[in-house]
C-alpha cells in the first residue's frame, strides 16, 4: 500500500463547465533504440520502479513464436500475427479468425486457457444475446494472444496443457525475450486476467524493448531482427485485427498509416513504436485509467510530430469531449503542458 | 487545466501479485451537524476548493419538492422519496415504478427530459435486447429525480417544459436550498449527465449539507427539518430503490440496517448521512474512479463504528478482490492509513 504522495506529473485532466473532474498522474519514458544502450530520450516521473505492463506488452509476448520458427512452420499471414499482439474486441470477425487459426493447428477453443469473456463488439453481444449464445474464449481479448502460445507450444513439441504456468517453456521464452530487449531483470510476475503471467518491468525496460523493435536494423540481429519487423509491421498494417472499430489502437494506427505501431494494457499502460524515429514510447497512467492513457498516448504521438493535431480521425482522444444522454457536450478533456511540451534530449 | 501536483493524500490502492496497480488520491470532509457552526469534525486533503457533487447530491434536490408541499400533494410514499433521491440501475423494477409514478401525475416518458440510457442491470438489458425494445427515459439512472422536479414542477403551477433550466423555479429552489444547507455560496454549475444543473460547492459545504440532514433535529426547523428527516428515512428504509442489487448504495445501506444513508456520485463523489452520530460525510476521489470511492466510504463507515468490518455484506467493497475470466484471484485493493485511522476531532 503506497501511503506517500505519488510525485508524477499531471499528464491529462479533464472538466466540466470549468469545474475539474479528474486528474490523472502519470509517468512516460522514451528510449533512442538506436543509441548504443538504448537511452532515455525523454522521461516524466518515476520510470524505474517495477510495474505490469499488462497487455501492452503483447508484441513480446508473440516474439519467440516468429523467432522459434513457430509461426512460419505454422504458415501465419501478417494478420495472423497481428491478432496475437491484439487486445480485440470479440467481435464475430475477430472470434472467427481466432477458431479458424486454431483449427488449422488441430486445437480447438477449448483449448484456450483465457476464460470466456463477453464480446466486446455491441453487435456481436446483442446478436450473442439474442440467439442465446453463451461468450466463448474466442471472444476474449486474448484469444489470439493464447492461440500464438499454442502455436509455439506445439511446434517446440511441448505440452499445450497449462501452456500459461510460468515454468512452461512457452512463457520462459516470453519471459527471456522481455529481460533482453528491457535490458534488465524482470521484477516477478502476476496472473493477468487472460491466466497468462504478466512480467514486471520498469517503464524504460518496457520502452527500451519497443525501441529495440522500432530500431530492429541497427539494434537486433538474426531472427530477432526479422521477428521485430516483421510483427510490428504486422500490427501497423492490420489495426483492426489489434483491436477493433471505435478503439484507439485501431484508430491511431489507421491515422499513422503503417508508419507505426501502438498497444495499449489494462490499467492505463500503453506502448508506440516508432520505426521511422527508432523510439519506443512507455506510459503508464497512475490510477489506472484507460481513456486518459489514450489522451496522453495521442499527445505524445502529436508531440513526436508522428501524428498532426488536426487529423480528425484523432480528435475524440485527443480532445475526447464530455456528451450526455441528450446528447450536449458537458466539458472535455486536456493534456497538460508535460505532454504538449514533451521535447527529446 | 490543474497542471500542479496535487496534495491530497492516497486514500485506495489495488495491487496484483503486490505490485501497485492503481493509486487514488483524494479528499474527505465529515462534518458534525450538531456543532452550532457545522464544524469540520475530520478532515483530508483539499476540501475547501469548488466541485461537482454529481448524483452524490440527490437529496439535496429533492429536497424542495418536500418541503414545498408537492410530495404530500402528490401522495408520495418512503419508496417515491427514495426513488426521487436515486442512481437506480434502470432495472425493470425501477423503470416500472417511474413510470408509474408519473401516470398518476398526468405525466408520460416523454416528459422527462434526462435522454434515454441502456439498463444497468443485465437481466434487464438483455431482455430489452431480445426483445427488439430500444433504452427509453424510464430506464435512465436518473428518471426519479427527474419525476420528482415534475412533481414539484406542477404543484408550483410552473411549466413542465425545460424544468432543467437553471432558470426554472424547480432549479432555483435545488440551488436555494443546496447554498442553505451547505452554508455557502454556490459556485456555478455545470450541465449533469441527465441534463439538469449541477450545483458546484466544496467537499466541505457538501459534508455540512449531510450533516444538517443528519443533525436536523438540531440543526434545522420547520418543513426543512420535516423534509429532511422523511427523506434520509425513506433512502435507508428502501435501499433498493436508491441504486440495485449488486449495487455498493444498496449494499452499505442493507449492512446499516436503517441507521444511515448513503449516496454515490459519478467522478467519485459519495456522502453518508449518519443520524446517530450526527455527521455528515462527503469525499471525492481525485481521478473520478467509482471502485476507489466505493471502498473509501466503505472504511469511512468502518473507521467511524457505524458498520462493522468483519461484515460479510460490505467485503466487496471494503476489500475488494482482483478476480480473472477464469475466478483466479490475482490481486485486491486496499485502504490506505489515512482512511484506517481516521479520528474525529
Amino acid at each position: 500500500m503506497p501511503e506517500a504522495e505519488t510525485r508524477n506529473p499531471v499528464l491529462v485532466a479533464r472538466q466540466r463547465a470549468g469545474f475539474v473532474e479528474r486528474v490523472h498522474h502519470g509517468r512516460v519514458a522514451i528510449v533512442d533504440g538506436r543509441s548504443p544502450e538504448g537511452a532515455l530520450a525523454a522521461a516524466l516521473g518515476d520510470v524505474g520502479s517495477a510495474f505490469l505492463p499488462r497487455s501492452s506488452c503483447k508484441i513480446l509476448q508473440a516474439l519467440p513464436m516468429v523467432e522459434s520458427g513457430a509461426a512460419d512452420a505454422a504458415k501465419l499471414s501478417p494478420r495472423h500475427l497481428a491478432l496475437s499482439c491484439a487486445s480485440h474486441q470479440g467481435s464475430d470477425a475477430h472470434a472467427t479468425f481466432a477458431g479458424e487459426w486454431l483449427r488449422e493447428m488441430g486445437f480447438s477453443e477449448t483449448d484456450l486457457m483465457c476464460g470466456a469473456q463477453e464480446s466486446g463488439d455491441a453487435a456481436t453481444r446483442e446478436r450473442m444475446i439474442r440467439a442465446g449464445e453463451a461468450p466463448s474464449q474466442l471472444h476474449n481479448n486474448c484469444s489470439g494472444k493464447h492461440s500464438g502460445f499454442l502455436c509455439q507450444a506445439k511446434h517446440l513439441r511441448a505440452s499445450a496443457e497449462n501452456y500459461v504456468s510460468p515454468d512452461h517453456p512457452v512463457q520462459k521464452a516470453v519471459a527471456a525475450a522481455t529481460a533482453e530487449l528491457a535490458g534488465e531483470e524482470i521484477a516477478g510476475h502476476a496472473i493477468d486476467g487472460c491466466s497468462a503471467p504478466n512480467f514486471a518491468l520498469s517503464l524504460t525496460g518496457l520502452a527500451r524493448a519497443a525501441a529495440r523493435i522500432a530500431a530492429a536494423e541497427t539494434a537486433l540481429a538474426g531472427v530477432r531482427l526479422d521477428a521485430a519487423i516483421r510483427l510490428r509491421s504486422a500490427m501497423a498494417a492490420h489495426p483492426f485485427e489489434v483491436a477493433g472499430e471505435g478503439r484507439c489502437c485501431t484508430g491511431l494506427m489507421r491515422a499513422g498509416e503503417g508508419r507505426f505501431a501502438v498497444k495499449t494494457g489494462a490499467e492505463g499502460a500503453f506502448i508506440a513504436i516508432l520505426p521511422e524515429m527508432g523510439l519506443g514510447v512507455a506510459l503508464k497512467i497512475d490510477d489506472g485509467n484507460t481513456p486518459a492513457a489514450e489522451c496522453a498516448m495521442t499527445g505524445i504521438l502529436v508531440a513526436l510530430g508522428a501524428l498532426d493535431a488536426g487529423d480528425e480521425r484523432i480528435a475524440c482522444w485527443l480532445t475526447p469531449r464530455e456528451v450526455n444522454r441528450r446528447g450536449l457536450v458537458c466539458g472535455g478533456g486536456a493534456l497538460s503542458q508535460a505532454i504538449t511540451g514533451l521535447r527529446l534530449s
